[in-house]
């Protein structure tokens, strides 16, 4: 299936989980990749297509144990989506001289290994990384992604939030103190763990919020939105579970901020969210009064964005959506592969949105 | 299936739209009521059980015309569950002397003439009524109900966002002008109407926002949390449709003040929600760490409220659910119907949530 | 929330299930009844409404243990929503003196202990009570089931797949050698056992065939119409999982038996099911060209049932629809309640189905 | 985003139903065709991205009107996925001499017309063409389709229902008498059109049986297997509407035909399938035990296949699994193209399936 001059060697650990089948499934369109480990702990020695029937008759490999040194010997490229702490446990200089790692995992997206044990309450194994990894927002870090050796792919609640309301905090169009998030996903972002929270009938025909002032992803998007704003910044972020498969919606509220006593306009709000994002591939800023919907991106790597300023509150509300387990997981990480390699950034990621 | 001494004799306008349907479900099992006109605006003359099928065998009636003033003849009491401007449009003192008047649109719920003008876009053809009419959020306008003839019930988004609030309003524990209402909804509040957005096809598997900043329900919320807050209070409410057929839950953010330099406690905050709401049978008041989910209010009147106090942003997120079609509309309308006219104030709507 | 004469005292084993938790709502409404003991394996000690929070302010009873012998000490009937060969294991003649017994696991449904046994694979521990168990299918066995003290209350499936076709079979119309019997039930019949097949993400967005040929319910389908029938009779049956939360419908195939020459007329097929059905509470046969669907009886205890000769292929298709939940478990058991304590057989069941 | 040598110019007639969208969507990463006109009836002069949003940024055409012969002018092939008669009203020679044409609708599947007007119950305006008309079922008829310049691409469930039981019915395998088809699909496959019906809330949590007998694509299954039986055939079809966006189930049923006095064996059934599938790219034969379920296929053009004899009735059940927007419509309409431009069968169809 795969053809061209340049054939990266993949592999991945935690190819079982839904981020990793959702890579499986990209890579396998992709010209320049090639899957030649596919990690899982718990379905070693069974076939792929066993796990994620999909693949029947696509993928003829069995699964192999999550082994990163093994690994490292014979792949170009580690995708590792596995839980917290698992990569800092493991990972190691020699692993790194060997292959690259894109990592799905939060161990290396925050900088301040004291904010990671905090709000992951896990000692972190492998501090001595933290300062190489390169956080891979690939519209915001694209540069020095294109150089590193250790990729942290952000989270999935992250990428779309960061994305809605980057432009307008770096330009300081808003007040970044005000910054509220409230968020709604999917439920393949809560993986394929077999808890009774998850089950199709306690999912089914409910919303509701989780991890209120307390979710991981919130240090995540305050470090980079901080970086933006350039200076420290907290924020609100509140995730709530769908029933739905796949998508993430952001809705961002902040006060603007008034220049000589009027709040900027509209055309100025646009104008900061081209500057940023014209040429970028995979953001779709939205036409004036439409706003985005997750089934509008499902499948696909987009990031579509829509805002509307209030004269009333003074306040904007940005919207952001993506699909979780592509922009938010497995596609901004070939994206990142992509980079790193030397490809063009949208390779094997051109397939449209799938609707209904 | 009814029985008693009293019995109230009972109209529906547009019994065939889905709340008006609810009303029929929760009279079929209400001790006291009984259904005498089933008005329709599309299906006159057809029996309203071919319509609703779940009341095969159980309602034998057929549908009559949406006829205010004779069905005022014959019962004592009308709910209206129409569109916007179609009560104001046939309501009479004559009417009114006949029959009490229930009205699930907007027609009487704002005071100010000129904000139902702006936001509903169209005239009000019965301002002389504006005065009586009584707004019919049980909890908080008991008394005034009891002796109302025209009742404004209150909307979907606007019962469920004002309750998750009202007691930290009104004790002035939030600062009201930093009050963000974002709102999602399950599908049956878009109604009955053929509209492709409202599609099984285009609504699964998405969630969007919609009427980001001009939604009709926020004029509503802030005249009566304005109330509560004693001033004029403007804020932002988001709705979103969410991929089922009920519940609404309310994330509500606002900034809490201090006093002394201090955040009020999560004691404070609890007792002021027990205050308002510690005797009220249709508000639970979660127990810490506890969040409202849809699922465990649906097909019931509950309100469930929770919250949680962020010391690090100094605000507090409030959260609300209902069951749109139940305390959102037709419960709450039965509710208003009991206590017009004397009964227990839960009469016919004991039953508990149905869960999976 | 109960009142009058008789008070029945409830106790239920494995109340922690979704039957055992529709048990609960049906009783909290039922007139006569008063659940005393919620028993749970998993749950021991923790608030009922900490596991099922619909019943939040509504049953403030802790879980106890699933011990049938002290429960038979302090209540009048036992309910048991437990795995099959549990109550088998459990069950005694001093249990049986103190309390009834309804039963909603299969381990006294089936009289040929031979045929339990293969088709369930487990050894049964309580042969000596198959022969006074009495098969709960409240519309056939109705006079057996009022003088029982041991009620083996039919399967989910079973109980629509027999209904569906009981008259045409005892009334000699089909071929019952013919017999096929496609079902698609909701996931709530799963069970609410912590399984990735269930999770909310694997049932979603498909529909699949399982147990095919070999699901239990199959010999009791066969049993019990083979009663009908006064012969022994083999079929197939095929049950599939679809993406809802509840509702069972069975779509049933059988050539139908000429006489002289002639397919019965749709008058007499209606004939025999109205002999049969008639005056039946819960059974609604539906109108010519009206076919079942499973949201017109969800919440409530009815049967719908429809069907179609073929005129083309000489075939009967006959369709039912119920809530898995409720006339499919919980209902049916407490409509046998009903009859066992010799209360209006509707008792507690006069809701109508919800819808949307 | 398309290359190569050959560039088949492309016509949609009906673009902005689903099956239109969803051959933009396969086409646009089909890397030798290039759609030069977006056909609609109710959007011309609107932006194709307007439509359906999920192409928004990727195409920038606008809607033309649905006009055969100018379409005929300026491409090689025309797509028609209009109401059934809509073809048959407007195709003439002159057009077919210009641009090959690809119908969606089942204006040219029946050969015999008075099967087409009994069951369609309008008149075959093009009787002249039904002779040259190819059936487009590709892994059964390639070599006709390769020549034909009027193809009638099958119906969504007739693909998976003839495909599914074909290779025992060809081989004589089954009794072809006794053939039953109980499907099930997602709701795409009834269309955008706004119907009360279709609505959200009116399909969700819910099953039912609809077309019970009198479903048009009986015929159409009749004559297919009839032919492979080498004589006519009736059967059973019940389509169900489940609630999901997309997928076909079909649950058969036959009974198994003994030689001397024995059942076919699972090994001899599943070399009958081998024989005619073992080369196709996208029949995917399960192993033995697995069932095809929708998931698995979903976004895709395979058709999954099961089967399991019951050695208790002597009957087969075969499950057949397909995607109705791909293989059950578009993607089968692009392998139809690929046919009859020589180009290899599965380009452009290589995207594994997409789950969760």
């Amino acid at each position: 299936m795969n053809g061209g001059n340049v054939m990266i060697k993949v592999g991945i650990v935690g190819a079982t989980g839904y981020a990793g089948a959702e890579i499986v499934r990209l890579l396998l369109s992709h010209p320049q990749a090639e899957i030649k480990w596919y990690g899982s702990k718990s379905y070693v020695d069974q076939a792929y297509a066993d796990v994620y029937k999909n693949f029947f008759k696509i993928v003829e490999d069995l699964c192999k144990e999550d082994d990163l040194s093994k690994m490292a010997e014979e792949v170009d490229v580690i995708f590792t989506a596995t839980p917290q702490g698992y990569l800092a446990s493991v990972i190691s200089e020699e692993i790194l001289q060997k292959a690259k790692v894109i990592d799905l995992s939060a161990d290396f997206r925050l900088k301040d290994v004291s904010v990671y044990e905090k709000w992951y309450g896990i000692e972190h194994k492998a501090t001595q990384f933290l300062d190489e990894a390169v956080y891979g927002l690939c519209e915001i870090n694209r540069e020095k992604i294109k150089n590193t050796r250790l990729l942290a792919n952000p989270g999935c609640y992250t990428t779309c939030s960061i994305l809605t309301a980057y432009p307008l905090v770096k330009e300081g169009y808003i007040d970044e103190k005000t910054l509220i998030v409230d968020a709604k996903s999917g439920t393949s972002g809560a993986g394929r763990g077999a808890k009774i929270p998850n089950l199709f009938c306690e999912v089914n025909e409910s919303i509701k919020p989780y991890g209120v002032t307390t979710h991981r992803h919130t240090p995540e998007i305050e470090e980079q939105l901080g970086y933006a704003a350039g200076k420290e910044l907290l924020l609100n972020f509140t995730p709530h579970l769908a029933p739905m498969n796949r998508g993430i919606l952001a809705t961002e509220y902040a006060t603007l901020i008034k220049k000589d006593g009027d709040l900027p306009t509209k055309a100025e709000v646009r104008a900061a969210y081209e500057k940023y994002y014209g040429k970028e591939h995979f953001i779709r800023l939205l036409d004036d009064g439409i706003y985005p919907e997750t089934r509008w991106v499902e499948g696909s790597n987009f990031v579509d964005i829509g805002f509307k300023i209030d004269e009333r509150t003074g306040r904007i509300i940005m919207m952001g959506a993506i699909d979780n387990l592509v922009k938010g997981a497995a596609g901004q990480a070939v994206q990142n592969m992509n980079l790193i390699f030397g490809l063009p950034e949208n390779e094997g990621l051109l397939m449209p949105p799938v609707f209904p």
